[in-house]
């Protein structure tokens, strides 16, 4: 089968490689359709993502679905032709995380495009039934791909506890900043604040729901929660104050350094919660069931379409076109 | 001022009474338009709910809205001339439950026409600025009455902890299982299965969002969470029985028994939580936030309109006609 | 080896059995302790519990500890001749319930001494690694045995919310209730009532404890928890007339019946919340922790001690000694 | 009566004032003893603490118990000559927090010794009903005054959801750290590690039940919840690096900075959860029901005594004395 492998930082080759053959309870899926993560464009460039080193060969791509292909020995959750969303981390199920149901945090878990562990860019993929999930007539391959980015952005409403009549506000309109937008406003949010230094995204927001728009620096007004997808510092600061007593903020956005600043004075002043996410779990029923009924459109947000052999080109969109959000590969 | 008074069951009057006079921090409302509940209802039938009995004249009426038009010492809150919505319990403030966040269990609570304090069937009412809440311009009279079993629904909607995916379940489609329904949608359920023995009522909840409907009795599914409205035994045996594990029932609707059967090895076996509503806390923003945005229709259960000369014939509306659902006293 | 088995209701026989051989990551276990639990009680007087009937010969006992004898491959978390108590039942890692943290509600889970799953009145057992905990020196193989009920006492007090300052009520003082008080106290509580109809066990819950006792009929006094550890209806009803305002009820015990009768009005009024229990989930770790602090007492329950060949006597224990109360095999 | 009253910072006069007369529902209290706050001696030695300002004299403590003497108009809650501990801040009970359960955050709260709300280094002070708490009769009048530093431990504790079986870390040894390590402990922690500089405070953190101290700079090992109590921007780091994933991290010292500096890569690679406190909310009967049981010693604390005459040196003595930790004024 052709891969798309990253060899070093801005050297993706198309390859031939080995079809994997699906282990016990595993089912081989034919992908297609691949979204581009940011993390993907971050080792394209940088070769890694903090302790996370590409020394190995390594295809990316962790946002996928495609079809069921074959069954590995003991999978009965799916048939073959099936059309499937992936899930792409597999934990151990054992762990002491795991046990907690955070199994998002596992550190046995196997992630796809997370080295040394090969991802999606792909025509084949392996993985454990449990971890795909049937996509309904009503969605198509590319938005059961997007339905990791949208988990990362329920994850964080979920860990915001973002209620009825509640008032939002998500700092940085990425692709991330916009799901998480939409998760908002399905989860009852009745104001919903975004901000951003980029109208483009900004326009995609207001067109996809969001009550209010602020360029980045203007003034934030008051939130219950605050979900901030830019990782910029000033947003950090500026998104934390801008919550009334007893408010949840929600680091989704990971910023260039290790440390940064918070108002510590209002954190305790108002006994604020201040937490971060680590990708998502038990998130893909509900996202599934959110874009299948309508409520969350996860194509807005889809920028440009590529060929598996044009995958390069898909991880430097971003760089080359100001109003690229999410590009797809489709294999 | 006039006031429709009960004397006795079946005998209310429309009687000429002093206007109040707002106390310290109160504003006088002249009240506009004020729902029928079922309590009300049951007062007028019986004189008494459980140990609530009517021993002296008293007006009935707790689900209202109206217009400010005289401020108390110190009220500062509201102007003369806004429009509110009454939350019309005023709890002390001070007590254990109160102190909890429980003020919906607060014992020294005055609530409107519960003995042997009148409610709202009247010219005007007095209350504590703070349980007044303005009414956005796109919100009617008499939507900001029905804030009051919206809240209802909402706090049910809290308790079982309906979030953005869920399979919820309502059983019983009077007022309260149609707002109940709707909030279950507002907070991102995306199944709602509403049963009923009312075909009027079932087809309400279809116009309204229900993704399914059921005759009582007829297959119920499976839920994360149920919202009982009905008060019937079968009812909720089923519809606790349609839980999946770890689920959530939440008892709204109360039965003609103190007591009921409930299917314990299943409780226990799915660690399921089952818990019950007495009124309401901190849901008037929320209520007035969904309704403002569109979320919720409350106007759709409004069944039919009467003058305050008329209120007796409102109490006998759901008696009546099979069709009635929310009769609306407009004084 | 040597195993008791189960081969009709009151029918228990000393077999020798092949020696189980450690899977991958599993360890082999020279069996050391292993407590009777009622459970196996009722497998061994009606041959079922509910719907898991004994159909084949079956081998008894899940309460359990010993030595780690052999490793299977991959196993690195024990060396051989470390003792640990066993958690007897192994999740699937992978459903639903699993991921969400509540492996307890695992439909694939295989747990000792439920049918057709072998359990522990043998010499040696098989375990998967991440389910034997190490013991610290403190603790003796029958404590670690303990930990077994200790943890469904200590569960109970998870889903009741005890916390330091409450009144915990206790219905029944079997093992489970008399560990479950322990736990409330062990989690802040300060005010422990217990009631029973057996003086003996009323006696062990003072020595351990309890700030008070009540002959079963009693005054409960008020409490912010019930754990219900009896099954009884009287007990169940009574208990949670016993709760103040949005207090929670744990139902352990299982009674004759599917179904019971609660004080619906009572749950809705004061919006208590009811809940069951099944086995228990990630308390092992903070099992162990508390008994090897001293802070639970487990060796207070034991009450008889007998060999392997002797599993039918301990077994019959119960029936024969009034003053019976966790008879512990020791093979 | 007489007051010690603060005209600037160092200026504390001991003069005769007019003694308050108990309003509605409230009750007088001889005050008999007054603990030394942390933010008392702020006050004294620079006349602000952040936003509040000592503008005109001031009587400061606010950590108070005493005797009831007079009992004003519809007060029946407590009767002449029981002897109370006195929870110092009255909140509005009606604003959004109070409804909501935090009624600490309440902007319109009444608290003793915050600008221009007077405190308890007096005779005699008023204060409502229902925030005097009945002392039991193994509970000194110091310890009563002790509650209110108790309930400071204790909400941190809450925030931090310590349960059985937690590894808890507490950075900073003062009257707080030194409380809240006993909370942890009587919420069933059985690992406690306290660090600080001051030998003497470890030493006391032993006596009371650490099962670890640590001078500050050293290995911290690893937690389940963080109770940071110094303030310092080292420990605030080393303290949330220390816990394990999911963990909580509660900041109760305040800073000389309102910023801090957080490593937020670790808090969101292991989805921390970092909050303040702000006072307490509901803690007193708790507080005292732990006192009264022997769970917490809370005299363990107590470092010096001083007569009203003498308040100043008491405000001082921390100063002067490296061995001060909590000093008592007893009028």
């Amino acid at each position: 089968m052709r891969a798309a492998v990253l060899h070093a930082p801005g050297d993706v080759r198309i390859e031939e490689r080995e079809r994997p053959r699906p282990g016990p309870r595993e089912v081989l899926v034919e992908v297609t359709a691949v979204g581009v993560c940011g993390s993907d464009v971050h080792y394209y460039e940088h070769g890694r993502i903090g302790p996370y080193v590409v020394e190995a060969p390594l295809v990316l791509g962790h946002e996928s679905a495609g079809r069921v292909v074959e069954l590995g020995e003991g999978a009965t959750r799916h048939a073959v032709g099936d059309r499937v969303a992936l899930e792409p981390g597999v934990p151990c199920g054992r762990c002491r995380e795991c046990r907690a149901g955070r199994y998002n945090l596992c550190a046995d878990v196997r992630f796809f495009a997370t080295p040394p562990v090969d991802g999606a860019f792909a025509e084949f993929v392996a993985i454990h039934e449990d971890f795909a999930f049937a996509l309904p007539d009503g969605l198509s391959d590319e938005a059961g791909a997007l339905m990791e980015p949208l988990s990362v952005g329920l994850w964080a409403c979920r860990k915001a506890g973002v209620s009825p009549g509640d008032r939002v506000l998500v700092t940085g309109a990425g692709p991330i900043g916009l799901l998480a937008m939409q998760c908002a406003l399905a989860s009852g949010a009745t104001e919903v604040t975004v901000s951003d230094v980029n109208p483009h995204r900004l326009e995609i927001a207001r067109r996809t729901g969001a009550t209010r728009t602020v360029t980045a620096g203007g003034d934030l007004g008051q939130a219950d929660a605050l979900i901030e997808c830019s990782g910029h510092p000033q947003a950090i600061g500026a998104g934390i104050r801008a919550l009334r007593p007893a408010g949840t903020a929600v680091l989704v956005g990971m910023g260039p350094e290790e440390e940064g600043t918070l108002p510590l004075s209002v954190i305790q002043g108002r006994e604020l919660w201040v937490t971060g996410t680590f990708r998502y779990a038990g998130t893909y029923p509900a996202a599934i069931a959110l874009a299948a009924s309508g409520r969350i459109d996860v194509g807005a947000i889809v920028s440009g379409r590529f060929g598996l052999d044009e995958a390069a080109a898909a991880l430097r969109a971003g760089r080359d076109d100001p109003e690229s959000v999410k590009p797809m590969v489709l294999p």
